[in-house]
């Protein structure tokens, strides 16, 4: 099977949005009227990002769900996404799982495949994508504000769980090796949420190197430090309800785990009955987990209010694993 | 050296166009007003689009120029680009030759970086490029129309020469390997002759796997033929003044060479003169080289007219090398 054959099976479709979908030398893409638009680029490297043994369809599934939460993480709506694929040889069961997985949730979210690039090489897959956002309306990290509440939305921690399993680090419970498999492997992107939060939410990011590391990015971009309550992240871990997981290591996974792929957000409190009724309308879990301070840094406190002293690194791509 | 720090220290600029740069989950772009949105992506990989000895500079210039070609076979005006990079190791001398390559090329162009990834793995360089056309004026593959006259822009085959060279199929003499080294490592997008055949080229696209394959692209597309004049491809190699080149090494790099970055495409005959106009403007050598017609498949015709026979190959990135 050639590159165009390969190309031509398993991730050419009929353009919908597009002007000009794959096929030529660019995509044509006219944005609405009124918006701008949204782009990011991920890449996934295998032993880096996931491991050889994942499901090809989940992987299919995450390289696209981490790049449709960077758009969530702006307010942005997706739109269209164009995928570069290096891949060792053409293994037809592999790209047809692929393809399925990556397809399942670009539907869901009408993102369109509208370009990109197929190579020899070792296993890499990078995604730029494409969304939009009514002018002035995206949510960035530089605009957090003292006196802010800080949010988290869903279950953080778990992916790391998964992983520290995977590394031998740790013995897990079959229900809860599951459950934490499923959330580091087929991660739910918050598009929705995101873009719910549009006129609420003041800085937002989402969390893929460590929900410390993340807020540090939304705190370093708008000059604030924040005030985390343990007691509050303590409650993050989906898993947490299936097995007594010893405190340092829930501790490391919420804090400083990543791949999440969940959002963190800073709003005014006055804005707080607003952010009950998007929990309730987008059906997720949002935990105030803290607030915005005018001090730099992170302050730990634990559940009699005593600062608590903090080392977790959050994920560098070139520090040792 | 962290992944923050490399991106900080080699890549991230002030925006110029762009209303969000590097630094946020996305970067937030405006398009122009009237214009489409021209988008593309390439992937380069380490011993299969280049080799491990080249120089980073020329490595970091070659990376954009090759996603710069693309739009110039649409006719685009490129605006932006985002750069996925994959590297074993955070090599500070080499991120310092590849970064200056890169943006030279970028900043003659006035294309930003918005946007991107950086990870540690197998070297792979995967930029996706945005770039704008007023509407309704992109230059498609799928628009040559029987009767055209066909073009091709600069000098072709010295790229694969210079593969051939180095793959030690062939001994040059040191001049017409500089010369060939250079059209390899170094290639020149033709984004401003691709511009000027706004109105003017009906069907286009650039030579990246070989001129034949790629005409094909546009034959195909437009359901129609071509004849090729062989002692006209003959003029097409830069290097064939410097020496005797075998006539079947001339004739496989011209016409299924690759890595070329060079233009085919047609226009009306009647558009001759504007053709030749449009040359002295972008100073650029244009060589008709055929015709387009109604019957499909290339036909090749030596200087005595007849149709010779052509088993040329384009390049395929999953046949082997």
């Amino acid at each position: 099977m050639g590159e165009f054959d390969l190309i031509e099976r398993f991730f050419k479709r009929p353009p919908t949005r597009a002007d000009v979908g794959i096929g030529d030398d660019c995509a044509i893409w006219s944005p609405r009227p009124g918006h701008q638009l949204a782009v990011s680029a991920d890449m996934l490297v295998e032993g880096r990002h996931f491991l050889s043994t994942v499901e090809p369809r989940r992987l299919g599934h995450k390289a696209l769900a981490v790049n449709l939460s960077d758009l969530a993480a702006c307010g942005a709506q997706p739109q269209a996404f164009l995928l570069s694929l290096s891949l060792p040889r053409a293994d037809e069961a592999w790209l047809q799982g692929f393809s399925e997985g990556l397809f399942k949730l670009a539907d869901e979210h009408a993102c369109e495949l509208i370009g990109g690039d197929t190579t020899q090489g070792p296993l890499n897959i990078a995604i730029t994508v494409l969304g939009d956002v009514p002018v002035g309306q995206s949510i960035l990290r530089s605009s957090a504000q003292v006196g802010d509440d800080l949010y988290v939305s869903g279950h953080v921690g778990d992916a790391r769980l998964a992983l520290e399993a995977f590394r031998g680090h740790v013995s897990l419970p079959q229900a809860v090796f599951e459950q934490a498999r499923l959330r580091m492997e087929t991660p739910a992107p918050r598009v929705a949420l995101g873009q719910a939060l549009r006129g609420i939410a003041h800085g937002m990011a989402d969390i893929s190197d460590g929900l410390l590391g993340d807020l540090k990015h939304i705190l370093n971009a708008s000059h604030v430090g924040a005030e985390i309550d343990l007691v509050a992240t303590k409650t993050l871990m989906g898993t947490s309800s299936l097995w007594p997981c010893p405190e340092d290591l829930a501790m490391t996974c919420v804090l400083s785990g990543g791949d999440d792929y969940e959002l963190v957000f800073t709003t005014s409190p006055a804005a707080a009955a607003q952010v009950q009724s998007v929990a309730q309308a987008t059906r997720t879990r949002i935990t105030r987990i803290g607030c915005i301070t005018a001090s730099p840094g992170i302050v730990l406190r634990d559940d009699r209010g005593q600062a608590v002293d903090c080392h977790f690194p959050s994920f560098d791509h070139f520090a040792s694993p």
